[in-house]
């Protein structure tokens, strides 16, 4: 069972909370209780702009990416397992 | 007896509330009382861009979504049943 | 004595408060007290967008309409009549 | 002495106070005291829009007009006489 | 010395407080205690709207002007002479 | 050391307080401490609009400016001198 | 271990803390604590505007720059390292 999220909105499996190691990147800051950090599992079709035109979306499924602190609030349970649903805006950067 | 909705608005049924099946997919997060999940029985005829061009919605008749905390609010009584009234804006995705 | 609305606004005549029966469709929700349904009797030349462009209204003369729940606070007293002045933008949709 | 609005702005002289008869439109809700029915005595050059246009407003001198219950705070004193001056967009509808 | 505004500013010298005559336009409402009259003494380069073009102001050098309750804020010292300093968008109307 | 301000903030090297003079030019109202005018060193490449043009600033290095009462809250000390950063929106008028 | 930043966003590495010398260049105002000045060290494909077109941005790595007092809220650890992630907007100017 899949979520097809709408616009430029993207599905997030978020990172599981661990101890913070050497190499890890943990958002500290506002949001410290979990790691604002996850992998994108489904994208929207794209942004409408302005113009009518739809752009697609800078992420990518299985991109790991770093999101802002309230990006985290809206949930879904997916057989059994807890998604994210956030807007591409709310998404700071993907870790490379 | 029907409602058509005007431009981006959406006519939703809600899906009845049940107990948290393996599954199942129930939001969670900030709005727990009743499932923020339903089907789509009717869809205005799109939303008007600052272009003057309307587009067509994302959604379709039949789509099972997932729709944000507050978007069940607007509740109309047809033929003794009760339906929502939400933007396509407070959709989050269509269950695939 | 007639209101020519100004724009996208529009002028109707609220449905009469009744018992809820089997057929009917009652709007609940945030606003109970009086039925938010009623009959456009003027609408307005249309909305000017952005581009200068004058967009038609979608809603017409007899249409039976649902409303938003603070669409009803702006009444005119016409002819000793009570009638509605709002935005088609809160209007939900049209009862088919 | 006369008074030039500017944009889409309009100078109206508001109805004189008056017990409700049965043919006359007095604005009931949220604002009682005064009737917000007036005529219209000067119009502004138009309401300039985002591309530089300049849009003619729908009202005209000698209309007799509705207004919202805010649009009457602003007020000036010509020749001993009190007018109001307010944006077309506070306006809701014409007598017709 | 003079003050050259900016784009869609105005300089306004307002109108020296006096008794209330017959002939005099003063503006009451939420402020009484200085007269929003003045004479504009300089006028910026026009108002840059979205698409890049400026367009001149439609008040100009010599104008008397009723400018709304809260423009009178922002003064200057000129030579001794307090002077205020609007957008084109807090005055009413000219005085003709 | 030199600051490049992006866009179209401008650096302002505020005026020494001083009592006021009859020629000086001191901003009353709402900020009275310290003189809200000064000299401009340093302005960005323009401002970006909607359309994605960018717009050179009006005004330029060496212009005695007067500036809004919120404009001089961000400071940087450049080489023991404090100077203000502040967009070019914030700044009233030249002084010619 | 990098983060590249999405749209118009950019990674900062903060100037550590130190003593306020002659030549060096502190934000004071509102936010004294920490020096509100660092290091760019990873910017994002650019700022989609309204017409679509995406416009790169006017910082580039290795700019020694000047943020907001706000900009520096949401820190992401990397490899031990505190990062800062910021908007563009929020940079008031680059160091020359």
């Amino acid at each position: 069972m899949n979520i097809r999220p709408l616009y430029d909105r993207v599905v997030v499996r978020r990172k599981e909370e661990e101890a913070t190691s050497a190499g890890g990147i943990i958002l500290s800051g506002s949001a410290k209780e979990k790691p604002n950090q996850g992998e994108v599992v489904a994208v929207g079709e794209g942004k409408v702009l302005d113009n009518g035109e739809v752009r697609a979306l800078s992420v990518k499924v299985g991109d790991q990416i770093i999101f802002g602190p309230y990006a985290g609030n809206n949930t879904v349970n997916v057989d059994g397992e807890e998604l994210i649903i956030m807007s591409e805006g709310e998404i700071f950067g993907v870790i490379a």
